[in-house]
């Protein structure tokens, strides 16, 4: 028990492994609420990629055993898998792989050198103090998963999407779609969610508190094994039900519930059969309640929707990309890990449509430096390596130049709104954790406190999607390409005698006509036959059976010249998840000056600092408010968002207020400004370096500084340094 | 029949009169859907304004007993309001106020001078055919009240919204938040939307579809009030059922459908009874299903229920505004009218918190000009009229200078977005038609080819929201306000002896202290005056009632001196509906090239237009392409949204391809531009003038123009016109 919080707390705890772990302590314990833990416990963040590049000899020496432990496995697997062996031993052999891969992980990153000791609660209590988000509907009693952003939190995100839009939208060129959230169901039928995005659930009784069924099982069945009179026997056979249980079915588990007698692990009540949970949100659109409809659970369906109209938008041509920012919905069994693992978030989503697969601009990023994390890499114990993103393709780790140009811009675009360079990576899923639409997948994961977390996926979905609208509408979903060279092909058709047809089979000659058009290749060659061998051929309708002879349908081969063909486009797909990157700024970020661990700060870049500036009166002084309000009033003119703070307290006070709000620069009015020349001091967040400018040069120099035109240093070169600096110990006081 | 379509399709009807005209027309027909009427039918926009501006004194004589017979009605009502004559009395008296009313404004409008002929069915084919919005699904059969935006609608939408938020947000240092979607019902029951958000209804028995019942009711009895062979006496008792229609419950509606037969008027089924239908769309939050919750019916509510986290960020000091944009829902029985009746919407809300309704920068809007309908102006007949801000608070019109401030930057952001100064108005709500919760609202309406279109609310919620939500929650949503000298005030309370109530009720000894430390001022005074005159007191308590003597408990008055007063602050609320407004600036700007009617366009402001340039090189010879690529690299530089276009088609059939999706400018390649000096052609959408530039010039000229920094005219002097103007006839076929 103590282990798994530790593994917790200590958060080394891979984030696809979260959702288990959680749900066994919430079998056990009743976790804190998040931000409710006020103990200040520090946690290590590793340092994997200083550690991979610095590869040091002595770390290397503990982690090659357990290095070949997992290549060992791994060869294993792919012998099975060569070999075609049967499925249960392959599943095994994969389980296995997974364990080894994972002690290798957190050997690795229990053996980084330690960067910094991060300290989340005192994060998160910044975060919640100073509004930047916090729990939804707290005055109700708040609801999980869910979660408001304040001022400074919507001011950041906002920030973050306006990037985006510039960095992909603009840049790219990209259509930008606003669509629906509220989804008819056959959309999502034909999408596959209505019968796939499901979990199994089982349900108290008596409270009607809800598990997960499989994480319940897992629990259930670990703690039997871990008990010292089970014997061996009993073990192995929960090994083996433990390695199979990802696979089973709602009825296998029930007779495993049945079997081991399960009970809820908080009340020992009984537990309902296993129930099929849909994680989508359902409600009903219109007032009869007849037409079913869900929240979306991504943004994409809706372009995959629209793509005739943006086709046609694009005056037919290909490749283009379709990009739309929304809130999407996913009804979590149990949400947890703060803004991770919510029911409601903000999605920036890019559907890529594309015949090749190479890409005009990927010259223009090929020397991009990346960490790769191969699936060939997991399955053979190897630590993630730093390629070019040209390596990477022309080596095959990375499969088209279009992948990796996406990939390369979500880097770029990650490093921009403030993600540590140290902490991302772009790791491969493996063959048995893509999604049911994937042939394959990137994600952009950064490491925080909770572990790696998926941040941003890249997937090639091919043309799973729009085949799947295609056949559930019948309209058809795809474009026309023009053919280098014009082609012939031989069009086979059936060749009706209608007067005939009319004659004989009077009021069925529509449905006659109708079925005969719609043969295809393989039953007009039938027909053909049929008619020469037998004389006569049945045709089926929906009207009954009808005899056909030589005299009433004839088949007629010839040859067509085409110029186009039609193809269903593949579909690259980067998703980036806003409050997920959003949570990662914050970590990565979160700063505490030195000496004093009282005084923490956000560290974030000015793209997407919540506030620019702030202007202070040193104090309530009524002569200061000409001032400040021509300040302000400028600052609004060459449009620097700021914020005036004339509240009561000390000036350093104020600038560790500003620094908690991540504001980059700070003006002070004092008894000087309302001296000619008008001078004011300017401060700088990170290093709190101060200079004094003249009141007139103020709202261009610090526009100036907050679009990146010139530097801190720039300035300091410019103007005076303002000597009476900050007592760092005594303002927090 | 006819007369009801001719009002449908001229448009004269006010916007508030839509869903009851369509839902007769439903009852009645099949109306086509939206944007499938290819028929190019003609509207008549009149123009109000100028007619207020120039009172033609013909136009006066015609309307002049028209507003008499208005005023004469208003008079009325206002006796019988002063009288407190019966309810239904005035009921009656305002109904026939309204007819009169919109005789009066029907007359108005068809007087005006005709400021154009809009055709609001070749608008719409341009707004399918370019994609700027069209039905959602539409391949899965569609769901009405549902669209998408295309790339040209969203960017137009994502602009304005932008320039909303630095309207709004950055200018006035307003709070912006971002809550969540998906709300728990106490929520919504604390608002009063889960009680008073809903419209009557009935089924039809076996197809199950919809009526709304009050225009099911209504459109019956007028069809029978219509027929000749009704007799007088059954007429006038129908004229007495309509007027009180508005204010009958369900029972009474039920009675009248059985004294009336009233049947499906469709298919002439049976309807089931009246039934109680919510506008919110519901679902349920987690896997139990025992968390109901429903999506938002408006943003506002987010912002309520953090109001005491917002306060602590403002420090705690009034005033203050908070400010949302998101998207809310509401499951409309029957959506139409394109844009103006959907299910889903964005809304950008703002909630300005305050103790006063002063406002400090009043002063810079007061002279700011604005055509006003008050109450009175409506109730008296008279026309809207035009004054300033100033004046309009002066004369007490608009209530207050905060009301006033809000509605000066509502025209200016309305103006600086492309809606036309002419077909502009606040209209203020009369007393009857205020929502449950306003106690004064202003609506910005834009006239539109389906009459005045709220666009806008501009409401004074009072203290309502903040009061509910204490009253729900227990926790006080309100202010301290640091009074200006300290006041005494008498604090009267209950003094338990605590020891003696231990020993007397042991275990309800809690209860009965908690009971009394919850008694209010009137209860204190009535447990004195019985503990004086009866020597005990009776206190009733969720564990039974309790007899207590004056040895229990005794009432102390005292003086205590406070330095602050709590108060429930004040809201006004801005509302802005983004779809509204984007329909209306869509028609506003809707143009036809003179002598070409079919070569329609949208004329929209640079701030707004959804890309503001297109590189079209003049053919597809491959040495124009790096010139193209050059300047889309440029003008991506300089932050200039912007469109390659290099699809055949002659150069002016892509102008007017640019045209019609609103772009400004057109920068065209050409053999010329090979030469040293590199040039290039500029073309103005507007105007389509054109002047020959440096292409080095171009991509600054271009931003500088997009964000009227220069004129076309500055651009036109500074360097040579093109010669080689389009033809427009010709361009277009």
């Amino acid at each position: 028990m103590k282990n798994i919080l530790t593994l917790v707390y200590n958060c080394r705890v891979h984030s696809k492994h979260l959702p288990a772990v959680f749900t066994q302590l919430r079998l056990s314990y009743n976790l804190p609420q998040w931000g409710s833990n006020k103990t200040h416990r520090k946690i290590k963040i590793p340092n994997p990629f200083r550690e991979i590049i610095m590869a040091d000899p002595k770390i290397e020496e503990i982690l090659a055993p357990l290095r070949a432990h997992v290549k060992e496995q791994g060869d294993l697997v792919r012998k099975l898998k060569d070999e075609k062996a049967p499925e249960i031993d392959i599943k095994k052999a994969v389980a296995e792989l997974k364990t080894r891969k994972k002690v290798l992980e957190d050997k690795e990153l229990s053996l980084a050198p330690t960067e910094e000791l991060f300290d989340r609660s005192k994060m998160e209590d910044l975060i919640k103090r100073r509004f930047f988000y916090d729990q939804s509907f707290a005055i109700y009693g708040g609801i999980t998963g869910q979660f408001d952003f304040g001022p400074m939190g919507c001011a950041l995100k906002s920030n973050m999407i306006q990037l985006w839009r510039k960095y992909f939208i603009l840049q790219e060129q990209m259509l930008e779609v606003d669509c629906s959230i509220l989804t008819p169901e056959p959309v999502l039928k034909a999408s596959g969610h209505v019968e796939r995005f499901a979990d199994l659930m089982t349900k108290d009784v008596k409270t009607g508190e809800c598990f997960r069924l499989d994480h319940l099982i897992k629990a259930h069945l670990e703690k039997i094994k871990s008990e010292k009179n089970t014997t061996a026997e009993l073990k192995a056979d929960i090994e083996d039900i433990l390695v199979k249980l990802d696979g089973m079915n709602a009825d296998e588990m029930s007779a495993l519930m049945k079997r081991f007698n399960m009970k809820s692990p908080i009340s020992g009540n009984e537990l309902t059969p296993p129930i099929e949970f849909n994680l989508m949100f359902n409600t009903q659109i219109g007032p009869s309640g007849l037409v079913k409809g869900f929240l979306r659970p991504e943004t994409a369906q809706g372009i995959f929707v629209n793509f005739k109209r943006l086709l046609e938008f694009n005056q037919g041509r290909l490749p283009f990309a379709a990009a739309q920012i929304g809130n999407s919905f996913r009804n979590e069994i149990s949400p947890r890990s703060g803004l991770l693992r919510v029911r409601e978030f903000t999605m920036c989503e890019i559907e890529h449509f594309c015949d090749t697969k190479d890409h005009p601009k990927f010259e223009s990023v090929k020397d991009t430096q990346m960490l790769f994390y191969s699936a060939d890499s997991q399955e053979q114990g190897r630590p993630a390596e730093i390629l070019t993103i040209g390596e990477a393709v022309a080596r095959g780790t990375v499969n088209n130049e279009t992948l990796g140009y996406f990939m390369a811009r979500i880097q770029l675009y990650m490093l921009a709104v403030g993600i540590d360079p140290k902490k991302l990576r772009f790791r491969q899923h493996m063959g048995n954790e893509m999604a049911h639409y994937a042939c394959d997948c990137w994600d952009a994961e950064c490491l925080s406190s909770y572990g790696w977390v998926e941040c941003v996926g890249c997937a090639d979905r091919s043309a799973y999607d729009l085949t799947q609208h295609t056949k559930a509408t019948g309209t058809r979903l795809a474009a026309e390409k023009k053919l280098p060279a014009p082609k012939q092909i031989e069009v086979v058709e059936a060749v009706p005698n209608k007067a005939a047809i009319g004659k004989e089979f009077k009021k069925d000659a529509k449905v006659i006509n109708d079925a005969l058009a719609a043969m295809d290749s393989a039953a007009l060659e039938q027909l053909q036959e049929k008619l020469e061998s037998d004389g006569e051929y049945v045709l089926n309708t929906a009207n009954g059976d009808f005899k056909l002879t030589p005299n009433i349908v004839s088949v007629k081969k010839s040859l067509k010249t085409i110029h186009v063909e039609e193809i269903i486009p593949s579909v690259i797909e980067p998703s980036f998840g806003v409050g997920r990157i959003l949570y990662c700024i914050l970590e990565h970020n979160f700063k505490m000056r030195e000496g004093d661990e009282q005084r923490t700060y956000f560290s974030l870049p000015a793209t997407v600092a919540p506030m620019k500036c702030a202007v202070l009166p040193l104090s309530g002084n009524a002569e200061f408010q000409p001032f400040v309000r021509e300040l302000s009033q400028e600052l609004t003119n060459v449009d620097v968002s700021h914020k005036v703070d004339d509240s009561s307290g000390s000036i350093g006070r104020r600038y560790a207020r500003t620094d908690e709000l991540g504001v980059l620069y700070a003006i002070t009015v004092d008894f000087d400004t309302m001296k000619e020349p008008h001078t004011v001091t300017l401060r700088e967040r990170d290093s709190m370096g101060q200079i004094r400018l003249p009141l007139a040069d103020v709202p261009h120099v610090v526009r100036d500084l907050a679009n990146s035109k010139i530097s801190w240093a720039d300035a300091e070169a410019k103007y005076p340094k303002f000597e009476q600096q900050e007592n760092v110990k005594g303002a927090a006081a």
